[in-house]
This record gives structure tokens, sequence and C-alpha cells, in this order.
């Protein structure tokens, strides 16, 4: 099979479609499984976007037969409730609606969250398995597979669903290069340290500047970001401002495959014009995902 | 024994001075368990006063007669150091010189850290256990003592010295009112969940703007810099800019103690005529408690 070099070869996957195929998927092995699974997600926010996002995570969540309480907490009490859901067993998943605080608190917050229970995946014990490519959730127990955090996974789904990453391939992005302007601890360097494990050749961008992953290993580089998109193949944004100056047609090549995941729109409107793959959120994958690691989780620790 | 309303009963310590008696108190203790312990350093910067402030860590530790490894690495190749330090047998404890890379990536690389060897005691392990006011290292183990943030105990220890903190009492700071500017996760927030818990009242202040520790507890609240420093008997700056407006004698109450721990200095000149125990700086107790948390790890957790 041919992972895809040309353009014409792509398709560029609806994200609520591809979600809802995952969807079905969960919601058939839940009711074979037969798994009663109750889920708490936790929103320190009172503003509209918010509260409609999680209202819609708790839908998608008790679409496929997953208990899900959406409790409103205040921040200062966030911390105790954390800690009370983790020593509950009736609760086998938690969700946290971030930013809370906004700074180095929030990841405190977010590694505060029991392993056994944490189906974003976002705390210190799965991203350190993700750097380490240990790909087992209990070292030595083979049926146990590690989860990987919910937002880097619906984008290589994603990029799977499109064509462009061959299942079943040992190095799937082998020869493809790479431009990813983020590089947080739960998105960005995942993402990165994935992607070129896979084959890819990654320029990862932040504040601070560029950096090359190869084979899961970063190095120090330098190179425009004019430069980088120029060569990408694969271009996937996710810089949370306004001021971030849009990806725009003009500076990638024709049918380079363009994702983003932020809440801000990070690419020009002239990027659909000029490929075939453009997704401009990825949202319902996200969810999606997080179902899919739920489900992993109570199948690894919640023999229920 | 009265815990110091009065400035007249309070003096002003060298934090060099109080460090030396900290120092060869360590220094004796190791010499009568007769313990032979390796520590290594990581510094990933070249610039001068990180490195001297380095050597100078170096000379401390060697001194009572810990040996110090101090090498200098890549800021890239620092997470597989320090994975390959968790695991080396022969390094009983492990420091590095932060900010790397100045972003949530250091919140990381602290938290990779294996606890046992967490001579600064940054890591989640245990902040939690200070923050859950959980005394002992190991649950169940009473002889083995929870560790506690160098700088925050360099302090509270600054704070003994100066007469303001009694010893041996439950509440050393009842009825104090205190205003901390910073809420960092291993400094201000450890230390004004612990003052609170001493019995003091706490402003806590950073960006966000102020938070109010009583009893270990924070709740939202609306006060002013100005009416926070007004009520304050105690003041604890921290803030690592040069744009944060320094406090000034007009600010404060006569005898008001002050503490700087910020490598800026964030209280104006005259404070030091305006009250009797004014602190600059407190680095020679940072690294002295250091010392003292590498010894306490020995004892818990390497049985040489």
């Amino acid at each position: 099979m041919n992972s895809g070099t040309s353009a014409k070869q792509n398709i560029n996957p609806d994200p609520g479609l591809v979600a809802e195929e995952y969807i079905e998927h969960i919601k058939n092995e839940l009711k074979t499984l037969d798994l009663e699974i109750n889920v708490v997600g936790y929103i320190a926010s009172g503003d509209l976007p918010s509260l409609s996002y999680a209202k819609a995570t708790k839908q998608k969540f008790e679409q496929v037969g997953i208990h899900y309480e959406l409790k409103s907490v205040q921040r200062l009490e966030l911390e105790e409730e954390i800690i009370k859901a983790n020593s509950d067993e009736n609760i086998h998943g938690i969700f946290i609606y971030f930013p809370i605080f906004g700074n180095e608190q929030d990841v405190y917050l977010r590694n505060l969250v029991d392993y056994h229970k944490d189906i974003e995946a976002g705390s210190l014990y799965w991203t350190r398995k993700l750097y380490a490519n240990d790909r087992l959730a209990v070292s030595g127990e083979e049926d146990k597979k590690a989860l990987i955090p919910c937002t880097p996974l619906a984008i290589l789904k994603l990029l799977t669903a499109a064509g462009v990453y061959a299942r079943d391939v040992e190095k799937p992005v082998k020869g493809k290069t790479v431009t990813i302007f983020n590089r947080s601890e739960v998105i960005g360097r995942p993402l990165a340290v994935m992607m070129s494990n896979d084959g890819a050749k990654v320029y990862s961008f932040d504040v601070d500047g560029p950096l090359l992953f190869e084979n899961a290993k970063p190095s120090e580089i330098t190179v425009t970001r004019k430069e980088a998109l120029a060569q990408s193949d694969i271009v996937i944004t996710g810089v949370p401002s306004k001021n971030f100056e849009k990806v725009s047609a003009k500076e990638i090549k024709a049918g380079t495959i363009c994702i983003n995941f932020s809440t801000y729109s990070n690419f020009e409107d002239d990027i659909a014009t000029h490929t075939d793959v453009y997704i401009p959120r990825i949202g319902p994958m996200t969810v999606a995902m997080c179902m899919r690691n739920t489900l992993r989780i109570c199948k690894n620790f919640h023999r229920l």
C-alpha cells in the first residue's frame, strides 16, 4: 500500500463522522462486556463555550452507555474533589475542563488525578510511558495497553482516516516532514515524539523557537517557520492565541495536510482551496478518544 | 515564651551564619553515621551567575563530606540523564539548576526525579504530602519524616532564627498576618499552606491576584496589595521580575519582618531602616536545607 505521497490519494475526513465510527465501536464493545462505568467531569468555569463543550461531552459519553456526572465546582474546591474521586471506588474515570488557574497549578491538578482513572491520559504516568515508548500500562502485563493523551491520539487517528497514516506499517510516516506549532506537555511534545517515532521528520515550534524531532529524539535546530512550512507534508497547529500569525496558502506546498487543534483558527481561510485535507477543528475526535481511553482504563484496571 | 509581637524582640539573622549552624550539625551527624553519599547536580546553562551558584553549592556539599558531582549538560540531554541517575544505585540525591526550558517542560523534568532522590523536594510526591499535611515520608513508618521543599523550609528556619517562629509551639504564628508575593507550586503555595497551618492569616499574591490561606485552606478574597501590606507582620517576596513594583517602607508597619527570596530585589532600600528584620536574600539557607534533605533522604531510603 502506498502511504500517500500525492494529495490525490488523501481524503478529507470529517472529525464528527470519524468520531461516530469510534463511538459506535465503543458502544458495541461496552454492550458485549456489560460494563457499568462511572465518569465524573469537573468544570470550574462559568463561561458559555466551556459549559456547552462540557454538556456535549456528557451527552457523547451517555450515548455509548457510560454514566457521566458533570460537576460544577469552585476552582479552589477542585483539589479536594479530585482526591475524593481518586479514592471513590464507584468512580472509574475523571475528566477535567482546563484551564482552571491557567498556570503551574493546573499541571499540579492534572497530575493529582490517579492514573488508574486518568481517561485524558495527561498525567505524568502516561506521558512518561509515551516518551519512553513503553506500550504497556503495567510493565510485564502484555494484555494491558498504555494510554495515549486524547488530543495527540485524535490527531493520529484523523491522519489515519485521511489516508496519510498507513495502518499496520512499522514506520507509517517515513519520509514525511511535519511541522507542529505547539510543544505543550500533553499535546505538542507527545505528538512530535510519536510522529517522529513513526518515521517523520518533525519541526516543533513554540514561543522559544524550533526543535527538530527524529526517531523520538529532539535536537536543537536553526530553521525558520518559512523554511519548515515550505518542506512540510503535514502542518499541525495548536496555538491558543489570536495573535499567532495564521498559516496561509502561500506558505505551504499544494496538497499539504493541515490540521488545527487550537480553539482559535491558526490557518487562513485560503488553506481550504489549497489542499484536499484541511481539518479546522478536531473536537469530536478528542472526546471519542477520551471514551476509548475510558474503555481501556476499565479493561486494564477496573475489572467490574 | 512570647512569640514576638514587637520588633524589639526579633533579631536580624544572617542567612549565611544560620546556614553554617545547620551545616555544622549535618557535618557532625554525617561523621557519626559514617555515610558515603553521592549527589549529582545538573546545570544546563552557561550563564556565569548560575555557574557560580552551582560551584558554591558543590563546595558546600563537599564541606560536610557529601560527594557532589556537578555535570554540565545540554538541555535536551537532561531528560535521559535524570532517568539514568534515577536508576543508578550509586547516586543518592539529584539537584537541578532551574530554569532549563522556562516552561511546563521544567515541571515535567522536576517531577521526573525519583522522589527517593529528590533532595530539593520539589516533585509531586513531596508537595502532595505537604498539602495534605502528611508528615511521614512513608505512611505508617513513624521514623521516616517527609521532606519539605528547600526554599519554603529555608524561610521557616530563618523566621525561627529571627525569633518570630517559636519552636515547639503548636501554632507558632497564631495571630500573625503574612503577605507572600509568589504562589508557585514549589515555593509560594507550599509556604502559604504551611504558615497558615501554623496559625497565620496569609495573603498570597500572584499575577492572577490574591488568595487568602487560613488553616492550610485557600479562599477567594478581594484585597488590595496596599491593604494586605498594611496589616502584615511578615512580608515575603519572590517575584522573579525587575518589573515588580518593589515593596517600600511606607507600605508596611514599622517592625514588619521582611524576607526576599527572589534573585531580584523585591524591596526598596528604605526597608532596611524601617524594620529590624530584613533578609534581602536567603541563598545559603536554601542550600543548607537541601543538604538537610539529603541527609533525611539517605536515612529514609538509602540504608548505606
